[in-house]
């Protein structure tokens, strides 16, 4: 095996992910846990993140360490103060050093970026836009970040000037598992013309969309709505209500999407029936490529 | 222990509520049990029933027993087909008999309501909108039915003409037990002031809700929005945007609120703000109601 130089982490509430790093920033190995955040007491983060790393230690020197993400919370191994927009992303240089009890490790947490006014906060996604400058350092624009939270964020001058989150994919979620709608969404199919055709309206009527979803149950007891066109439905009610109250942040802009493929291609969808132009970003690329430059601002620090 | 005449029944998803009569429709005793619809299968609902009215029942004849509510699903004891907005609401004699194994009663389900377009449906708020109408032959106007799923009905000579229904109890169970937002409204506290300033900032701004849930987490993460704030801004954002959505039920009309104390008061509220004086009326009441009305015209029938 390769000796690793330096660890990549990734660590969100839901999963760990850790990619062994050689001394030219190449991918020797990754690793995924279900060690999230949001499973972790404080004091079970070190132990978690051994699991995955300890065949790349060596008792001679300590190994960089330099993670990303919900680690960085107050719930989290240690508190990383939020940077404050606007303002760079965060690289090495502000990274909060953690006490880990192992010598052979040298662990360092990026912080997020929180906005007062109006109030918001990121982690995780502020190492993705990082990510996305140092491929791209000329990119002047919005940056969409679709997920769970999705994030839009505006960039000029390498600076996020300001951003907003949405919580259109964990409304999804709760609606389409957790509420009277599951009767009525019970599949994985996906009807790409009803899509459009919600977010369509939805973005023609926003406001509508409080009368819009019982509609979806109830046209599935008493006018065959089908599981795939109720969950489509679903779908592009919701973005399309994000896309309308987002208009500030994309309408004439130059737009980036980091996502996942699925995600990211509906927005896309949504945002190019608007006739933009979008550039598309792989989120795991982005977030290595953000951990690299906060590991290169970091050795600039340290030697 | 006085005899009962019939029984009153209003079987929800989550509870069952059973009340004895006497002839003339003077409530002896009532009971209920957590056996709602939910939480029933089909050969339960009859063990169910007689848990609660047992004591009431003689060999001697067949109490007459009229259920209203989701008993009458797809999923119920017995199906009780929908009647068809417009229509005047359900009553006795169109009530489906169920085949009881205990020949000492005899069960009636009330059918519930729906529209075909736009799709709607309802299942218990048609009895209690019986009884309001019942106790007030003459309304014209709409009746709003706060809950779990709120519902509008416009009422124009004794019929139902048409309806809508709003998931805002629901929505606001799940972003407030389920979501992150969780972590922002640990408490059961209210701040009225806040409420209402966020249902008129809703109402002027509807298509602005899907970016304003995120920001009560980010504000008490980094601008120290208390947990009382949080949950009222949320319950007024929430009910704002149906009150924004539903404007062309209450705009200039007689609006009459069927419903609990607690949440009644708050649409009342924010209807009073814009300068509608609203009729309130208990739901409890109302459905006892409804079932007195359609005992009566299923007398007609059987008699």
């Amino acid at each position: 095996m390769a000796a690793a130089a330096w660890i990549a982490v990734d660590w969100g509430t839901s999963n760990l992910r850790v990619w062994a790093m050689d001394a030219d920033d190449r991918v020797i190995a990754s690793h995924t846990s279900d060690q999230g955040m949001g499973v972790l007491e404080r004091d079970g983060f070190e132990a978690a993140l051994l699991a995955l790393i300890a065949p790349y230690l060596t008792s001679e020197t300590a190994l960089p360490v330099i993670c990303c993400g919900m680690v960085g919370s107050r719930q989290g191994w240690a508190e990383a103060a939020y940077a404050t927009a606007p303002c760079l992303p965060p690289d090495g240089k502000v990274a909060t050093r953690v006490a880990a009890q192992d010598p052979r490790v040298s662990v360092f947490i990026l912080p997020g970026v929180k906005q007062l006014s109006p109030p918001d906060v990121m982690r995780g996604e502020e190492t993705q836009i990082a990510g996305f400058l140092h491929r791209n350092p000329d990119f002047d624009g919005v940056i969409c970040l679709p997920g769970t939270h999705t994030k839009w964020a505006r960039i000029s001058a390498g600076e996020i000037v300001n951003f907003q989150t949405f919580m259109t994919g964990e409304a999804f979620a709760l609606f389409s598992e957790q509420s009277v709608l599951r009767h009525s969404v019970t599949t994985d199919a996906f009807d790409a013309d009803t899509f459009a055709a919600s977010l369509a309206d939805a973005m023609a009527h926003p406001q509508a969309l409080a009368s819009q979803l019982f509609g979806l149950r109830a046209a599935s007891l008493v006018a065959d709505l089908g599981a795939a066109a109720a969950r489509s439905r679903l779908s592009g009610l919701l973005i399309g209500a994000e896309l309308a109250a987002a208009r500030p942040y994309w309408l004439g802009q130059n737009v980036a999407i980091i996502g996942a493929s699925t995600l990211a291609g509906l927005y896309r969808t949504g945002l190019e029936a608007q006739g933009l132009s979008i550039t598309l970003a792989e989120v795991e690329d982005m977030t290595l490529s953000g951990l690299i430059a906060a590991h290169h601002s970091l050795k600039e620090v340290t030697t």
